[in-house]
């Protein structure tokens, strides 16, 4: 098979190219660290005149640009840690980011609930934990179609990351105490939930591969960010069916309950049109609508890519005020910025 | 050949679908005209306490979303026209948009520079005008590629579009007259140069067939926001290649000289990853330094697209003290958020 054609340089170099360009891409509002593959807020919270804040730490494998590591500046992420493609960030990079940002008052970690992010998540935290940081940890389990809800533990991060994040950020910014900047952080990925929908694959730069393959008819509910096997490869069909089956299963899951307000996110995995994703989002509506669900903020576009997957993903964050409060707050980073 | 896959309803319906859930993602903040597809700002600036401005119309076909139906919002257009998939609007539906938004200070239409558009928004200005509504225009002809300098009325309008469209937001919500707004823009537009590279085509919805072929190596500079033919149809290189070539054709057009300060965007057409614009950054910040010019903002994603075209455009806009303050004025709506 032919390799999926990408305007690339050498594909080893992909990574720290990539990290290069985003660093560039935000004015001035960001530094690469020496000797790591971490994007830092520049200038840090410290530096504008914001002494002991809550440290925020996002990253993961890259591949999913603009997430994480667009996600770094004011009223976000002080630092993104960036793994090599669809791979976890190492303990050491995760270390040395902790302690760049420390400020005394400890770090929130908050990543994407794979097996290698959290091993090496972990890893990272006892090592600054020798230097005497504190560490809390937020893992993002947003996608009902990795697991039942009874095995939660089991769900993946997807685009719900975004909201997890943006929510984290203002804490941080705000909060006087790690602790009270987690119990918000871990209250909105608790509120939070998603599916995809996968229409084609994305392949890998270094192999030049798509990751799976679909038939020209057929698309897969609930596939995972990296091509992990959905609930139901299925022939294609009205976007109308197609959404009111993903609702079907998002809707129950938390519940998102009659009288309930949400923030609704639709992410491009990376191919798909805005048009598609724009009729999808009248019948989200259309669902919400019928379930007495009210939508306080919508997001769509692309925050959270499998590099050229052709699908999309709903995210639903269920709001109370103090969510709310946070999800509104301003922020401004290469990939967000709000207010 | 196989219909493109996408999730779509009926082909049909496409642009009425589109525009429906656009206005359903602006949360409130735009609506949609009776009888036309135009998505008009809400409140309007009227009923927002601005009487009497000047007010801005954009539009032109569909299928390049976000572009120009998400950038209806405080501080960017009044209202956005929206034709068929890459036609024109229709002159009585821009005909009633510029009476729904006049407020006696007259309308500024600001579109790309196609023989529709062009033909359209002037019979829709005429009909205006029968109503003693004053019209100016801004015909936005970035492309490069499209015809040599010194036919510049042959040029067409590409993803420089969002830079005029953001300056034009500005100016009409704080200058007194439509002259004042016109010439900030028409400034806006005269310093705005844009180029595209094309990887593989988009399709269009009803059809189901991309626009062109590309080899399976082959690459298309030039190439316009339809699939109008480019300047150079050549084996694919690498990325610094690619953009050393794009910039060659850039930076002696205006000229950009040494010295002076641009904003800068990378849009993508639709199905390229994030990493492969990141990528060209990189080399594209190195093209700038070479030749003395300097980035006071950078643009990065999704604005003007052509379906799921791969590739990506880049375009450079020299700034002045005024158009910058106007750049970076505060703006919020579907596509674009700042400040």
């Amino acid at each position: 098979m032919q390799r999926v054609k990408k305007i690339l340089n050498d594909t080893a170099d992909v990574v720290a190219e990539t990290v290069e360009g985003l660093v560039l891409a935000s004015d001035g509002t960001t530094r690469l660290m020496d000797g790591h593959r971490v994007i830092v807020r520049q200038p840090s919270a410290r530096e504008a005149g914001r002494k002991g804040k809550v440290g925020l730490l996002v990253g993961g494998g890259s591949g999913h640009e603009p997430l994480f590591s667009g996600l770094v500046g004011q009223g976000l992420a002080d630092a993104a840690v960036c793994g090599n493609v669809f791979a976890a960030p190492s303990p050491d990079a995760i270390a040395a980011a902790t302690q760049d940002i420390d400020d005394g008052a400890g770090v929130l970690y908050v990543y994407g609930n794979y097996a290698g992010d959290v091993m090496n998540f972990d890893m990272g935290a006892e090592l600054a934990g020798d230097e005497d940081i504190t560490v809390r940890n937020v893992r993002v389990r947003d996608d009902v179609a990795a697991a039942p809800k009874e095995r939660i533990d089991d769900r993946r991060g997807i685009a719900g990351d975004l909201f997890v994040v943006k929510i984290a950020g203002s804490a941080c910014e705000s909060c006087d105490t790690l602790d009270e900047a987690w119990r918000i952080t871990a209250k909105a990925e608790a509120n939070t939930r998603s599916i995809g929908v996968a229409v084609s694959a994305g392949s890998i730069p270094e192999t030049g591969k798509p990751t799976f393959e679909l038939g020209d008819d057929e698309i897969e509910i609930g596939m995972g960010a990296h091509g992990e096997p959905g609930v139901s490869r299925q022939k294609i069909g009205p976007a109308d069916a197609v959404v009111d089956q993903m609702m079907a299963a998002l809707l129950p899951d938390l519940p998102f309950e009659r009288g309930c307000e949400v923030a609704l996110l639709i992410n491009n995995l990376g191919a798909s049109t805005m048009m598609e994703l724009l009729i999808a989002n009248r019948r989200i509506r259309h669902c919400l609508d019928q379930a007495g669900v009210g939508v306080h903020r919508t997001e769509i576009g692309h925050f959270l890519t499998t590099q050229e997957m052709a699908g999309y993903s709903i995210t639903l964050l269920k709001l109370d005020d103090e969510l709310k409060h946070h999800l509104d707050a301003p922020a401004r980073s290469v990939a967000y910025s709000r207010g």
